[in-house]
């Protein structure tokens, strides 16, 4: 699937990729047309991918790109179809290549193709309050509303039977059928996500988008960020409560209850039937079970496997830590 | 009290509610109408009320009201006055009543009835900034100001002496004098209750609402959702920081002090002359007594008696926490 | 440097002033001119300044202000060429003579000299969304961004290349160059700082701002408050992600990298190239050192050296924490 909302530059000759990252490039393939960059599982032949930690040797061995972006240790692991770019740092040359391709996603300005929804084809076909904007690229199914001043930015797709609330703002989003965002919430803007430098801090782009799937609820004051190079997922029927917090390429299964004040840190991935208590926060990058408790406060900074109950900081088996705790 | 926002669909038949539950009706009884739905303490004759824990007999044993919805184990401990409605699940039953009579308090989509204020009766009376809207059954004292692009939907009653903030939005919620309410806070939005259900979430009616006493003031982006079938209430000269989050039913006493980001969930009661502590959060369901000093960041999953104060998470003793944590 | 912002209603006679307090002056000063009240180390002669707590003895010795509220333990720190104004309560009596000098300091109503960005001098040289207001007393350098429905509010300073997100509140700030800030944020309102009293709160005047520093970055649904008598400061090239809360007088250094949710309290000093996890929160009056991780999730409550690593509640060194935490 091609990127839906940020427009590809490609194909870039290898040649002009190799020189933004300060490299030389090879007389037998400097003329080949790279179409996309994308990650070890969905490259195809012809695209560009990065391969930055061992934890992803096996996606990396049968990856299918015709190019990686990698360093010096991790070479040996691509498959023989896949030509090594050698670099010192991957992520910063991955963000240098991926800003190459898609150089819309590092900036989150406000969207200035927004308009007056009654000068928009939205006009009768949507109930909507006053103030409202439409941006480019913005489709609207039947039976939904847009309350008070909120902004759809550009980049949205919102199914049938949906409430957006008022003084909301929306962007770069997928939204099913059926779903209610409550009001000002803040949902597919990028996530924090930049490599530190003294001098000045340099994004890196943001080039997936956030899933909002049928059914949902986002509660008041919500910020949902879309993802970087995968997308930030909100499950079919999962429920969140105020004031929560979704990082860049979190994905959220079916059927989850999310209280008051959460936080999940990027690329965690929770399973489905979860039910989290208010103020709990989870680290990035970990993986969350199917049916897992996670009592309100707790600070989950481990895997949970499937079925458990988890309650403290760090969290533990709920009933370990109120036997300590009592 | 008649319910002064949400308007009441009743009288209902009993034979008319009882078929909604899937159930029959005795001819000794089919015919009697049904005022209102309500809790087991302001119920009267010929209302209907609900009763689902033995933590409520002693309520239940003095009901005034002429039928409860309650469960086979429950029913003996109703007086000889009241006439029980067996179900299985209570609470979903009693929320399907509700909705019986009062079907508008079940979604919360945004006031299409809010005009600018310039365009109703407030234009003199009020002080107020650009795109500023008011909604149906709204009434405003003397000597308020109204800051720009904030909402004021329907069912709203300020006293005199208010400032409302900017960008904030306000429904069902009954504001005393002197009370200031800053920018971006979100005020009266149905709490966060509902049936799990696999296939889509059922939501129950909120019909309570927002009490806000007095010499109140409300932080900056904070969130107060109304009541269920009580209301949520903030005590006098009661002084809210940012970002905090008070859930449905919550009752928070008069002179307390809450720092940032502080979340008080579902139907806690907060006694008088409280301090919290930034980020702290309290479980639902609680009884925190007066006079408490709850420190930042703890967690409080149990009742809290007067004159105490503590700390950690679960919040204990602060003089144990320190001690155990030097 | 006269304070940019808030008007000083000085000169004042300090025999008005001490009226105010209800105290009287001495006929050999009561004709004196004061021009200012300061904290101790910025007061010069003929201003006044305030003296609380031993902590402060060093500054109060050799403090060039002709007066200084304090009480009679204190008083015989001063130096001779400063007369004490004995008091009971010093902070409520500074608090009474700052409101003297700056009126318009306590309230932060709505500013209702805010007006439409296409009637002001702004019209042709930013690039602004719809409903954009624009208060008095506020500069904006070249190549700048305002989003939609946003509020500058008086006293506000923009330097160049900066990006205002959309639904943001700003006022009292000092912003340099190629700052973001993103969409709902609140910055620049008084803080949470006032006497309690049972009858009601007295809020204490607020007259310092927010400086945020060049390249910094304020995430979606932030609050920064300004200060009281100092100022709230965001240094450079620091990055703030979403719903993050910085209370009044706060002071972060350069390169500091600050994650979702994490609360700052009032008065607290953080070093530069400090990295704060999601969700961690940090008391009032603390002093953090330069190069130190807190750990998502953590509470600290006590100084941290340069150089540390710290985690849990209340927070310790990080390997320690896990070490019993496994």
């Amino acid at each position: 699937m091609p990127n839906p909302f940020f427009k590809n530059h490609g194909p870039l000759k290898i040649s002009d990729i190799l020189q933004t990252l300060n490299l030389k490039s090879d007389k037998t393939y400097s003329n080949v047309n790279v179409n996309d960059i994308k990650d070890l599982i969905t490259s195809n032949k012809n695209d560009i991918t990065f391969f930055h930690s061992k934890k992803y040797k096996e996606l990396a061995n049968s990856t299918k790109a015709s190019f990686c972006i990698t360093n010096e240790n991790l070479k040996e692991i691509l498959p023989d179809t896949c030509t090594p770019v050698i670099v010192k740092n991957v992520l910063l040359a991955t963000s240098t290549v991926t800003a190459k391709f898609y150089p819309s996603a590092i900036n989150d300005n406000f969207d200035s193709t927004a308009n007056f929804i009654d000068k928009t084809i939205f006009k009768d076909k949507v109930k909507f309050g006053h103030n409202v904007l439409i941006g480019d690229n913005v489709s609207i199914g039947s039976n939904c509303m847009i309350g008070h001043n909120t902004i759809i930015e550009r980049n949205v797709s919102i199914g049938d039977n949906c409430a957006i609330g008022s003084n909301s703002i929306i962007r770069n989003t997928l939204i099913g059928n059926n779903v209610k965002i409550l009001d000002n919430c803040v949902i597919g803007k990028h996530g924090f996500g930049f490599f530190p430098d003294k001098r000045t801090n340099v994004r890196y782009p943001h080039i997936g988008m956030v899933i909002i799937e049928d059914n949902c609820e986002i509660g008041c004051s919500s910020t949902i960020d879309r993802g970087s190079m995968s997308n930030t997922i909100i499950g079919k029927n999962t429920y969140l409560d105020n004031q929560i917090h979704v990082a860049h390429n979190v994905k959220i299964g079916e059927n989850c209850i999310i209280a008051g004040q959460v936080g999940i840190a990027g690329s965690t991935i929770l399973g489905k039937n979860i039910k989290i208590g208010g103020q709990a926060g989870i680290s990035g990058h970990l993986k969350i079970g199917d049916n897992v408790d996670i009592a309100g406060g707790s600070g989950v900074i481990r895997d949970v496997p499937d079925n458990s109950k988890v309650m403290g900081y760090p969290a533990k088996n709920i009933r370990d830590f109120l036997k300590e705790n009592k």
